[in-house]
């Protein structure tokens, strides 16, 4: 049954508070293990995945969409100003679910059985994070490793920009950076660090064997010199040397995620090499 | 000689007021035929490519950076919390700058020699518009071609996601929606229509003639069906069944956009097609 709520403070709408301050949502989450989801179609798909909705919190123009996705969880009904009060933003379409963060596998396990993998260095922009998922996603990468400072895929904002794709997709996060590309090479992948440096070899015409990870750095500095070292083969998207000279000498980090994940399919052994009629 | 200005409300600010005010700045810019650079890097790539200063609105910490760029402009000087008061936000790294817009080329020119465009139909999104100039930039592709109702490249969201790179690329816009691509096919321009229909060529697969250009569509919509109608050729980007059927059925358009210019440059006459060595 929904229940009728009139104060922001209420303490039943404690999961749902400041989410635009970043740093209190990263240590109240963690410390409640929890996340937000925004939006009927990101609620549904993280329910659909197997996240357990702790609370919803809506307006009543919205209750009716989300009925019957809910189960027993408690279903807290406010006015658009109470919600903004409480999240401190006009809320997209009006429904935020807290749900409950399952265990993240271990490395070992999104390695298992993949051809072509994804790893985050220490990206730090959620909205980044979320995007290079929806891409990986829907172009058919098996799994993402993320290094431990990455920012948190199940943040509200990288949940919002991935579409949901973030439930689409099996990830793990590493224990280790120092050691991280060794359990990966360990299980037989091909390492491929993508970098701006026109000079390496372009992704388009690497030889890629059956299992390839592919490594792309932080927003402003890209790959580690450790992780660029360390790698089997550096990589790079080629530019027009015009355009460099100009000054446009980078590509930003989801444009170069998208062509590069469309790159690594090449040669997969992922149906998506083959075009698909919808006839 | 810097002007020292203590009022928001300053008529010499006048330029500079509400950026965040969407519709106020779409009529107060083309009223007075101006645009808005941000930041030292992007106000000297506007410099750059030619556009007259009109005037500069910088705090003392940020005054000394621009001083060789600035020519005869009147540089005003306020406060942290002037700066603030006028633009409605704070202000990224100090320092804005009104330029003037120049004439616009007509599409004839932009088409004139080039190998491979992009024609943007009606997006909406000044981040998603920036973002491709910097893409295509980037990627070596000669000019885009805006409809007629396409966002802004100069709008001060798009020149900053951009990287100035708006200023790289040459672009004109259509007067006309419903017999646009005609002139481009009349040019001699093979029209490539990107569309997430599955059903229809991969662009990696497309035979590709010397003069393409790529047609990209609205984020939420995509192209109308009058351009995909009139196309040459449909073409897609081909995505994952298994995410598909999981719900991730499409890509971004700047994701789109990306691998479209990247797969564009096959073939190109352009060097980008070149590996380039940096020794």
């Amino acid at each position: 049954m929904p229940e009728y709520v009139t104060d922001a403070d209420d303490p039943r709408l404690a999961d749902f508070t400041g989410l635009r301050d970043v740093e209190l949502r990263k240590s109240l989450e963690s410390e409640r293990g929890l996340f937000v989801a925004e939006g009927e179609k990101v609620i549904r798909r993280a329910v659909g995945a197997g996240y357990p909705v702790r609370a919803v919190l809506t307006t009543e123009r919205w209750l009716a969409s989300l009925a019957d996705v809910l189960g027993d969880a408690p279903v807290y009904v406010v006015s658009e100003e109470v919600m903004q009060g409480v999240a401190g933003f006009q809320v997209h379409r009006g429904a935020l679910a807290s749900m409950e963060r399952l265990p993240v596998p271990p490395v070992a396990k999104v390695l298992e059985g993949g051809s072509r993998i994804v790893v985050l260095e220490d990206l730090v922009d959620h909205g980044n994070v979320g995007a290079i998922f929806r891409c990986a996603a829907a172009l058919g990468v098996d799994g993402i490793i993320l290094s431990p400072r990455c920012a948190d895929p199940l943040y509200r904002r990288s949940v919002k920009v991935s579409m949901g794709a973030i439930f689409a997709i099996p990830y793990a996060r590493m224990d280790n950076w120092y050691d991280g590309l060794e359990e990966i090479r360990a299980a037989g992948f091909q390492t491929l660090a993508l970098t701006p440096d026109q000079s390496v070899i372009p992704l388009d015409t690497v030889e890629m064997s059956d299992r390839v990870a592919l490594l792309l750095g932080s927003e402003g500095d890209g790959l580690s010199s450790r992780w660029l070292r360390e790698a089997d083969e550096q990589v790079c998207i080629q530019m027009s040397p015009t355009a460099m000279e100009a000054g446009v000498d980078s590509l930003n980090v989801v444009a170069a995620a998208a062509i590069a994940c469309h790159g690594l399919m090449r040669g997969a052994a992922d149906p998506v090499s083959k075009p698909i009629s919808q006839n």
